[in-house]
């Protein structure tokens, strides 16, 4: 399968999808963004035209992959003139009702964090595929299979659950390690010391149900170690997350 | 170097510590555990000898490692008779100075998850080491250096905070994503689906400060996306955390 393809969006999903479909053997059309020299600098990297301007998006593409903020994919669906091929969104939460001025619509969202000094590792990462017909879905999906082999047929309603877990998995897991580096920094201890503890928390996380290999003060109701904890906190919101944590293990 | 080892406790760090210890050259000379069977079991493992009474503890080992639960360390150091040799034990959060009734006392404390049926990987995992007196601390620096590289002199209050920090990275991180694999489970998707995602996160989150390369709604203050992701969850709790989340990361 080679594809006709245009990128809306010159962000970090926008550059890496462009840059891995071109590598797939896709023919990339058109990059828009709505800054010139962004679209120009992506387009130049796969052979493509620039443009900055939604109605200059042409006609004739087998696939237009929306790849611009939440906010704006409704905006940006109403505003392209196409009388073909499949408008697909990248979002996690956005619905591809958005999307339904269009003929053939759907969702074409890589499951992973991305950086634009980066490149992903496309091999291991999951492509969530949706459509509002069977022709659209499979089309979405022989596209994502032609980047690996991590393709998944998830709707609307599961690809929103799959985002809020997402946010949990990165955002919040982050959010903790932030704070565990911030905890150890204060007193002059190099956050070395826990990484080959965090990487055996995370492998034993997957291969287990982390609720099932649950340890720790909270598990076993060691309220003197708690209270300690807690007082060697000074951060009040850092303390709440604590108390909160040992209520909820404590409550699996 | 080569030491006269005697375990006090034959739980999983216990029984983890006694053959790693005896596989890098010491000779065992007592297993203690309450449960004669288990003392038993690990000290046919390491040609030592099985006890079930701390009054038949033996003098005259070089090292006397206590690996009992926090709360009965002071009782178990005050019921051993010892002239010579170290007393450590291997609690994160307990104090030396439990120990205090002996002349040399110690902390060697493995900072890892232990599970008994798995072998930990003792070539990355970091031993903090601190004692009453520098000879002490010597002692148990080169004892734990015969196991790795990864030793360190961290202080009773270092540890303490090392401890607790140790829970946010292991105990929090693996109810973050028992809670994560939750959601997604009762929707039917896969929690693979996820763990690409979470490998790069922890890649990230060693590589960089975390703070410095958080993302998601919190962090942009996309306060309908926040709404949303609320609206997705039924437990009260996990609805309290994912709030406490966005207001944490939002004042980093």
């Amino acid at each position: 399968m080679q594809a006709k393809i245009t990128l809306i969006g010159a962000g970090n999903v926008g550059h890496h999808l462009a840059l891995i479909l071109h590598q797939s053997g896709h023919s990339i059309q058109q990059i828009f963004s709505r800054k010139y020299h962004k679209a120009y600098a992506l387009a130049k990297k796969v052979g493509a035209k620039a443009t900055n301007k939604l109605e200059n998006v042409r006609d004739g593409a087998d696939f237009y992959i929306i790849a611009v903020k939440d906010d704006a994919i409704q905006s940006v669906a109403e505003q392209l003139q196409l009388t073909q091929g499949v408008l697909a969104h990248t979002s996690g939460s956005a619905s591809i009702l958005q999307l339904k001025t269009h003929l053939q619509f759907g969702s074409f969202y890589p499951l992973q964090t991305f950086r634009k000094k980066q490149m992903p590792d496309w091999t291991t990462l999951p492509f969530c595929i949706d459509g509002n017909t069977d022709a659209v879905k499979k089309h979405l999906f022989r596209l994502a299979k032609t980047v690996n082999k991590n393709v998944y047929y998830i709707d609307d309603a599961q690809r929103q659950t799959l985002h809020l877990s997402a946010v949990v998995v990165n955002n919040f897991t982050n959010h903790l390690l932030g704070i565990s580096q911030e905890i150890v920094e204060d007193k002059n201890i190099p956050f070395d010391l826990l990484v080959p503890l965090l990487q055996e928390t995370i492998r034993k996380a997957i291969i287990h149900h982390p609720f099932e290999i649950q340890t720790g003060p909270a598990v076993r109701n060691d309220t003197k170690t708690i209270q300690k904890h807690l007082s060697l906190l000074d951060n009040d919101v850092y303390k709440e997350l604590y108390a909160l944590f040992t209520k909820s293990i404590s409550l699996v």
